[in-house]
Order: structure tokens, then sequence, then C-alpha cells
């Protein structure tokens, strides 16, 4: 039969284990990171590669190739590393499910990189290719993020999962902007475009500045006092400000990618600082609880050299709901008459009050985390939904859920929420009725 | 190496493992409602006896303990039962914390009774005693249904919660009752505290109405059609409008228990009705997901036999802000030129679309049953801060929540929050003071 202290020792188990799991996915989304910085950069000289028709870049390709094949095996060994047989993972079957779309991507990229080589597509599809790729690995960051059972991680997850998309859609701007100075104009679509991925981009840096702890917060400030800031507003504002039409200087386009390529190299160097603090983070907590139930033991241990009488009757119930909560979500105390209760029973008492209270807290600042994660997730899906049914534009949509949350003062998320909401009084709209005939 | 096939497996995996440490959390719910019921019973009995001074209920005392025991032999062996040492449960550690308070408090209990064998403890604090351990049991399904991962079951722990906890302070109403006809009069406190625990009750019953089912939702409706249920409101209304002082006749208190006690009692079929449909949800989803794997399984043992080819790249990715997510929610589709898509690859692709796109559905399914439980947290943990810090009834400090809300036309449990935030800056009250002399 187990005891209390049996159960109490069995729920620092419990969170060693999501601790210890932690710290392995803290290592795979390190390595994301990284792949996701190769692949970028893969993207970026193959697209030159096929713009020019193979005249530019063959070299730097087989490079950056060799590299994303070395960061890959990496990230495969991470995924392999996880504790997936064991079924340990608490709701790993959404990480794993987007582990196995990441894996299966990964698995048709040779054959990409083939047609690259042989000129046999498009430089849009390929740059297509390589960000649904790159879509599939942060959509494995987002899950870790979401399915963290600790709040301080969590919170560190969030803050680096909005900074690796970031830092992806700064690498998307490079591309637009570079493309249109390269073809010497901007027309409005392509202005659009960059005012929305300048717009997301804001929106992840803002929500990774509520995440991140200090120092990456200061790291951050740091990396985004270069002069290369100034020279990317400098060209965003040439860009977005040109009358259609306007004929641009076509050197113009290198430069570009120069600053905008230091811009993103400083985002790096902070993205690789979190993905350091995030490892010795996940450390330092599997040691603390580790320590804890060291701790733990040792006092049990001391407990059974007590004579042991009989435990102090529980007294009278505070809250009336029955729920034996506290106004601070510990269980209800018990107001022992003096005296009558025995130290060995209180002390229990304490341990699991304690271990109760600590628990709900870290339950509540993971809803905070969760939270954002999932007001991020609605938006998302409320836009897209906009966009298939309504034909808009991803820039459109966005706007017209802002929009009405303006009229109505409402929330965004709340807007987004009754929109999906309606999803099932929408039409089908063009993208629905497109999709089998593509697929 | 591990593939993408794997990490699908081992998705459905986590998932089966899952539902069936939820089936073991099912019976163990289904124990606890007995063990509520059964101490409901005995503190009633027990209540008769102290305050008749042993005069009467002695046998029938003594067949409530036997029954108890009984009860509380199966619930441990649950407990047992429970994969404490492997740490699959997710989230496990609040659901053991709240598990080893109750062992805790099943252990003060043979002393308890003894107390009140000797009539060596008021009535109100055995009452009180009593309570405060139903209140722990009562965090125990609380904390189920918040770890569930099933949204289907996660739902129906929300619905059984709440009947559980209505039916407890639908006990409660009878003994606060009960003692004001047997003292032959109700002042203003106890009407208080009685419409306070009508009030309370009926959200716990609008609460389940929202999360059951069908069926169940019919029974509860059949089960409040008998002639006690507007007994029970006659009675109510003389307790209530009897101004105070008015002696009312001492008999009645007996009648009024009886009334109420069939309707604790009906409530209590209807409850053994949720807990069978508990587990039998539970073996349903369990066997579904098992049937599940052993198709994916088949599946994949066929591809096998098929003449592997390269799989199709990956093309325009449908989303721009590099999520990877379709506007429902999926990884984001797969545009291949035809012809160029071996089968191979696109049923692989298929499926783990439709997984990543059924988890998701779930995810959104669960959020809104622990949106509810979390709604009423907060509401708890807001009303007891007034409570402690400004010296109200839980009665006084919800009616000022819900003032303010229909003040401000915000949402109760926005206001809750807001409360909860403010925390810090309230002074320490009377509770926070008197603790630490009582503890």
């Amino acid at each position: 039969m187990r005891t209390a202290l049996d159960f109490l020792i069995a729920a620092k188990r419990c969170e060693i284990l999501g601790l210890e799991q932690l710290a392995v996915t803290g290592e795979l989304v390190g390595g994301i990171s990284q792949l996701v910085h190769a692949l970028q950069k893969e993207r970026g000289v193959s697209n030159v590669y096929l713009a020019s028709r193979g005249a530019r870049f063959r070299e730097q390709r087989v490079q950056r190739i060799a590299e994303c094949e070395a960061i890959t095996a990496t990230v495969r060994a991470a995924f392999d590393r996880l504790d997936g047989d064991s079924g340990r993972m608490s709701d790993g079957a959404r990480l794993f499910s987007r582990i196995a779309y990441v894996l299966h991507a990964l698995d048709t990229v040779p054959e990409l990189r083939s047609r690259i080589d042989g000129l046999a597509i498009a430089p849009e599809d390929a740059f297509g290719a390589y960000t649904e790729l790159i879509g599939g690995l942060l959509a494995v960051v987002f899950e870790a993020a979401d399915t963290a059972a600790d709040p301080v991680i969590s919170r560190a997850l969030v803050a680096m999962f909005n900074f690796i998309q970031g830092k992806e859609l700064a690498g998307q701007e490079r591309a637009v902007v570079a493309a249109g100075f390269a073809g010497g104009r901007f027309d409005a679509g392509r202005q659009q475009r960059l005012l929305h991925l300048v717009e997301a981009q804001e929106r992840c840096f803002q929500i990774f500045a509520e995440f991140a702890d200090e120092p990456s917060l200061a790291a951050w400030r740091a990396s985004m006092s270069g002069p290369e800031v100034a020279e990317v507003e400098r060209f965003r504002r040439i860009a977005c400000t040109a009358a259609p039409g306007t004929a641009l200087k076509a050197d113009t386009s290198d430069q570009w990618f120069e600053c905008a390529t230091r811009r993103i190299d400083a985002m790096k160097r902070v993205e690789d600082q979190l993905a350091a603090g995030l490892l010795q983070l996940c450390a330092t907590k599997v040691n603390e609880a580790r320590a804890d139930l060291q701790d733990q033991r040792k006092f049990f241990e001391s407990l059974e050299h007590m004579t042991p009488r009989a435990p102090a009757p529980l007294a009278v119930f505070l809250g009336e709901d029955g729920q034996g909560l506290t106004p601070d979500g510990q269980p209800a105390p018990v107001l022992d008459a003096d005296g009558l209760s025995p130290r060995l029973s209180r002390s229990i008492l304490d341990m699991v009050r304690a271990q109760s209270g600590r628990l709900q807290a870290m339950s509540d600042e993971l809803n905070t985390a969760r939270g954002a994660l999932h007001e991020r997730k609605v938006i998302e899906r409320a836009k897209g939904l906009l966009m298939a049914h309504r034909g808009l534009t991803e820039d459109q949509a966005y706007r017209m859920l802002r929009q009405t949350a303006m009229d109505q003062k409402r929330r965004l998320v709340d807007v987004a929420e009754a929109t999906l909401a309606l999803a099932d009084f929408l039409p089908a709209g063009q993208s629905d009725k497109d999709r089998p005939s593509r697929g």
C-alpha cells in the first residue's frame, strides 16, 4: 500500500523525468535553430544560383549543402534521443507527429537539390520548398514550447520560438527585397508583402521580448544597435515608397543583401546565446529537482526514526465549496488544536502543502506562456480561414481581423476565435475548391 | 535512425499510453465518487450522534464506518495502480501531490472517529473534518480532469467533478438546514449560508450540464422530476423567509432531512451512471486507439512491399509566417506537380497531415474543457483572496466579483483574474495573520 510519502516522492520523480525530457528537447531545439539557419543560407544561394541560370554561387552552394547535411545528421540524432517509445513525454503525440512531418520533408531534400542542380525548378518554387521545410522545423519548436511542463523553460522556449520565427521572416524579407531591387522595381503586391513581413517580424520580436529573460533581452537590444539596422530601414523606405514602375539601380540588390545578411547574422548570435541559455537552464532545473528529491528522501528517512503516533484529526475546512483549496490554491489548512498534532503528521502536511502550492504556481505560470502560443495559433488560423474563404491575402486577412477588433473594442484573439467559431457557416472558398486538382 | 513512420507510431503509442492511464484514473474517480458518498453518510450520522450526545444512530454509525472502510480500501488500491513510478502520467506531479494530501488525511480518520466515539469533539468540528477530507478527494478529481489528454474524457471528467461537487454542496445544505430546523430558528447568517449553498450548487450543475453527454443529461433531468425536488424548494423557502427569531417546529428537521436525502440519493444514481459511462468511454477509447495503431502498422508493412522511389520535393508553402500550418492547423500542403509524386510519399504525408489535424482538433477541444476548470479555479481563488484581505464571507466575496463584472461589463473570470493580479498590493488580512498561531 503506497503512502502519502510515496506519492510525494512520485510527484517529484514525475517532475524530474519531465525535466530530463525537456533537457533533451532543449538540445533538439538548439539543433533545429542551427539547421534553420543553414537552410536559410542554402535557400539564399540556391535562389541566386537558379536566378543566374547556374552562373553564380555554384561553389558556395556545394559548401552550404555540406553544412546542412552535417547539421541535419545532428538533428536526426537528437530526434532519435527523444524517448519516443516509452511514452514518457507528456503530450508527446503532437510533438512526434510534427517530427514525422519534418523527417518526411527532409527525405525530399536530395530530390529538391538535384532539380536545382539541373536548373529544373523555378527559383520561387525552390524558395517555397525550403521555406516549407523551415516551417515544419518551426512547428516542432512550437510544440516543444507548448508541451513543456516547466514554466521557466516554457517561457524560454516561447521566446526562442518567436525569435527563430522572427529571424526566418527577416530571411524571407531579404529574398523579397533582393528580388525587387534586382528586378529594378517594386509593384504594389511586393510592397504589401514587404510591409507584412516587417510587421510580422515586429510581432515576433515583441512576444520574444515579453518572454525572454533579462540577459537575452540585453543581447537582443545590443545586437539591434549596429549600423546595419538603420541601413535596413533605409532600404525598406526606398522599396516601400518607390512609385510603381520606378526603375531602381540593380546594384542596390547586392548592397541590400549584404546589409540584411549582417542583420540576420547578428540575430543568429543572439539566437545562439538563447540556445546556450536554454541548455543551461534545463541542466540547472534537473539538478535542482534531483537535489530536492535527495533532501526529501533524507527527511523521510529521518522521520522513520521518530516514534510515529496517530496523526491529528483534520479540522475545520476553510473553503465552503468542497474543493479543499485555500485562496492561494493550496489544500485547505488544518487547524489543529494545539498539542494534539504530532510533529510527524504536521511535517508531512507542511510538505504536501508546500509542494501543492508550488505546483499550482507553476501551473499558473505555464498557463501564461501557453496562452501566448495559443493566441498566436488562433490568430494564424483565423487569418488562414479568411484567406481561404474570402480570397484575401494574408496581409488583408490580418488587417481585417485587426480592424474588427478595433471597431468592436475586443481583443484580436477574441475576434479570431469568433471567426473560427463561424467556420462552419462560411461557404467553401477558392482554395478549398482548388486543392484536390493540385494535390 | 528513426524515420517519419517511427514517429507516427510513437505519436500513436503516446496516445495509447495516455489513454490507458486515463482508464486507471477513470476507475479511481469512480471509487472516489463512492467514497465521497459514504463519507457524506458517515458525516451525517456522526453529526446526529454527537448532537444527541450518543443517544441516536449508534448502530447506523458502526455500519457507515464499516462501509467507508471497505470503500477506502478500494480507493487505496486504485491509488496503488496509478503508474506513479514510471513517470508516464502527463502532468502527474500535481495529481500525485493531491493524492499525498488525501492519503495523509485518511490516516487521520481513525483518530477522528475515536474522538467522536468518546463525544470528545464538537459536532461542527467533526463535520468540518469530514468536509475537508471530501474536499481533498474532490481536488484529486479536479486534477484528474485537468491532466486528462483526451478531450472527450476530459469533458466527462469536468462534468463528473462538477456533479460530485454539486452533490457535496447539497449534502452541506442538508446539514445546515437540518441544524436550523432542529434549533427551531434561522438567523440571518444561516440564511445567507443556505442561499450561498443553493447558488453554488446551481453553478456546479450548470457546468455539469454544459459538459455532460446527452444520456447523462437526460438521466439528470429525469432525476430532478421527483416530488422531493419541489419539497426541497418548499423547505428552502420556509428557511429563507422565516423572520429572525421565529420559532419553527422541531420535527420539520427530520422531514427535511429525509426529503433532502431522497434528493441526494437520486443524485447518487445519476453519479453512478456517470462513473459507469466514464469507464466505458475510457475502454472504448483505448480499444479504438489500439485498433488504429494496428491499422497503421499493417499499412506501413504494405508500404514496405512497394518499390520506394525518391519522394517528391516540397513545394510552395501556403502560409507566410514560417509556421507551416494551413488554415485548419494542419501542416502546409505540398502542391506536387502531377506525376512527380510517388504514391508512397503521398500516402505518408496524408497520414502525417491527418494525424496532425486530428491532434490539433483534440488540443482545441481540450482547451475548452480545461478553460472551464481554469475559470472555476481563478474565481475560487479570487473569492478566497477577498475573503482573506477584506474580511468578507464567501458569499459577499462572490457577489462583489459579480457586481464588478456587471458594472464593468466584463466576464466574471476576467474580473477574478484582475483581482488576483492585484494580490501583491493588498494588505495582509485577518486570515494570513491568524494562520501561524493556529497551524
